[in-house]
């Protein structure tokens, strides 16, 4: 089904002109116009593939997840010690390369400008929160947690620094490098495990 | 000098106006008409305050910030135990009432928008990460940390706690209650001091 594996690749062609425009000009940059322009194709030409903007934001939206989501998969079938495997994982969601602070920067951008409308649209959850209550899940089954934790807390304690950390590495990047964002998440996941 | 009372007063009405039409209308609503019409004022008496979107915008971001500092000073000014002031103070920076909520909303909104505009405008720093190193050092200089911790990253990652947990509690207000943000927060310091 050629015809089909076409029509997918130029939809994410298309979605990650909607990136480039983004981090190049904001949100407020990203028309409809300016994206089929960055994508070499003509208005009529983008609209074959999504009949308005909202249509390509929730796509745009849905294959960032998608391309963070592969990557904690192939992390998630490497052979890595419990807390190892866990530390891989939570580098994935943080920004600490080029791909992930472009991820993070779209991301951001599409979360404050959807705030008011997420009601009309369906946009996809991040699954981080779900995620965090995976990696403190697996932690407690591996008898790495230290006693007396509140699990419940603590993956509520590990989304906020998990976010916080890549709202920081966003917006101050010339002072959080990523040998900083990784040194404190592990500085965090140790302070939960026995040693 | 009733004159100048005057027009500081309706600087901060026409920035109080700005922070309602984001909150209504998002910040590509946020027009200089649509400010004027909100403020109840024609395009011509608003620009004899600001002479332009960017003066309002930093004016109106300055705002969110002088005001969210009074606060804390009020609550300094406190007799408090030690720990108690910490969480008093943290709890007007995250929010958990209808005003910093407010707050947070704008703040986000303006950050998102001028992400790529930092350099032409004048954006004040909002003083968590400043504050958050005050925060650990008066913990540490009340003898009431944990031992072998590092003060540093302690600040490092109480900032991102402070931080992750508004984003939630901004745009995930009907899980994250305030409550629950405030029973977080608590949480985290606990962990780090002597009981």
């Amino acid at each position: 089904m050629p015809k089909i594996v076409n029509h997918d690749k130029r939809m994410n062609q298309i979605a990650e002109a909607m990136w480039r425009v983004i981090l190049d000009k904001g949100m407020e940059g990203a028309t409809v116009r300016n994206i089929a322009e960055e994508a070499g194709l003509s208005l009529g030409a983008l609209r074959h593939y999504f009949k308005n903007q909202d249509d390509l934001l929730v796509y745009a939206m849905t294959l960032v997840k998608e391309r963070a989501t592969e990557r904690i998969e192939t992390v998630a079938k490497q052979d890595l010690p419990p807390k190892e495997m866990v530390m891989a994982v939570l580098f994935e969601i943080v920004p600490v390369n080029e791909q992930s602070l472009v991820e993070m920067e779209v991301w951001f951008a599409f979360m404050a400008y959807v705030k008011h409308r997420r009601a009309e649209l369906n946009i996809p959850d991040d699954g981080i929160f779900t995620g965090v209550h995976k990696l403190i899940a697996y932690l407690a089954s591996s008898d790495l947690l230290k006693e007396g934790l509140d699990l419940d807390l603590e993956a509520e304690r590990l989304y906020a620094v998990v976010d916080g950390i890549a709202i920081h590495a966003l917006f101050g990047a010339d002072r959080l490098q990523s040998e900083r964002v990784k040194q404190t998440l592990r500085y965090h996941i140790d302070s939960i495990c026995v040693s």
